[in-house]
């Protein structure tokens, strides 16, 4: 049982992490820890990693694309990447509904890093070693993409708020695919060729590249 | 007021406007309509409109790409298309929460089409003819492209359930944007297009024209 958790960072996922850990009544320690688990930015972890001394624990990160030999030369390792997007609030409610990746090398590792995620209020999936930087990528798209989509909807002259009850629904809806390319209606999307490149040249090649893997991947 | 329409056409959007107009105790009948309302396919509205006689009502359209010229030679007329996407259900409740582009010519239509989009229960905003094209572009990339994001990130291995949490939180932290190219992480991004040129090469084009798009619209 994870009774006493070491958490090294307190950026956006550290502080969302270390509140829930307190919430749940776990104590939060670096002495004698049952985990340590580093939440700092990706290019320090292997750093921070050297700088601990191995003990009876098991150390663990949270990034969704570093592998775990950045964790050397620590054999007791595991990840556990919360698959949400989190504000600077520290609010340990950012981690209710979202699942997780967790990637161990060992049975043990992952029933650990499974543990851990029930303790954190988030649903764990196993996610190999050697597909984290392809799952990672995924995240992006779903994530960090959105966002360029709203800001180019913004930019074609779509309000802002009239934008969030469209993309709730089609995530609610199962993500079906509606519209013109669904419809095989291609003068409609030559007729948006047209007007973005009169008007939004810098979208054109967005809009084109996007209604190509769209008419693939449908 | 509205008291009668006539609707023609029973797709996706037709079903659930005759629903919610009829929950409004509107009276559905195509004799003296005060308004026609063609919920057709776009390329069959300019034939519907002209074979409409001209009456003493207002004549419109639920399209989002065309222009009010489809429906010559009638005068009264306007458009409002919801700013949704809807199943088949012919559901009502679909309309609730989602906003409404209402165009026309003159000040008399667009309050026309304001208060038919009171009666529909969704929320207006002007848009001028001349803006319809680009306007349904950015409909097409909040809406269409969201569902090509979901399913490349499924392509890259993100369990779908997994992205319902993440891509709604996306929406109600305000579209910010989080991840490594608002860190400035670059080497992430590289080590992103290398998974994907080795095991989805399909999806290296739009990974990188998406990566180059957010980095500008950041």
């Amino acid at each position: 049982m994870i009774e006493r958790v070491h958490v090294i960072g307190s950026g956006r996922v550290g502080s969302a992490v270390t509140a829930r850990l307190r919430e749940r009544g776990v104590a939060l320690s670096e002495h004698d820890p049952d985990v340590v688990l580093l939440c700092v930015p990706d290019t320090a972890i292997a750093d921070v990693a050297r700088g601990q001394t191995p003990g009876r624990g098991w150390i663990g990160h949270v990034s969704g694309a570093t592998p775990l030999a950045a964790l050397d030369p620590h054999e007791r390792r595991f990840s556990l990447h919360p698959l949400q997007t989190f504000d600077r609030s520290g609010d340990a409610g950012q981690l209710d509904g979202a699942w997780a990746a967790v990637t161990g090398e060992t049975a043990e590792a992952v029933t650990l890093a499974r543990e851990l995620a029930e303790t954190l209020g988030v649903r764990p999936f196993e996610l190999a070693d050697s597909d984290r930087t392809l799952y990672h990528a995924g995240a992006v798209f779903a994530s960090n993409y959105l966002v360029t989509l709203q800001r180019a909807a913004v930019l074609l002259g779509v309000p802002a708020d009239a934008l969030v009850p469209l993309m709730r629904r089609t995530i609610e809806n199962g993500f079906e695919l509606t519209g013109p390319i669904a419809r095989g209606d291609w003068s409609t999307v030559e007729a948006h060729k047209r007007a973005i490149a009169e008007r939004r040249p810098e979208l054109g090649h967005l809009y084109e590249t996007l209604a190509g893997a769209t008419a693939l991947l449908a």
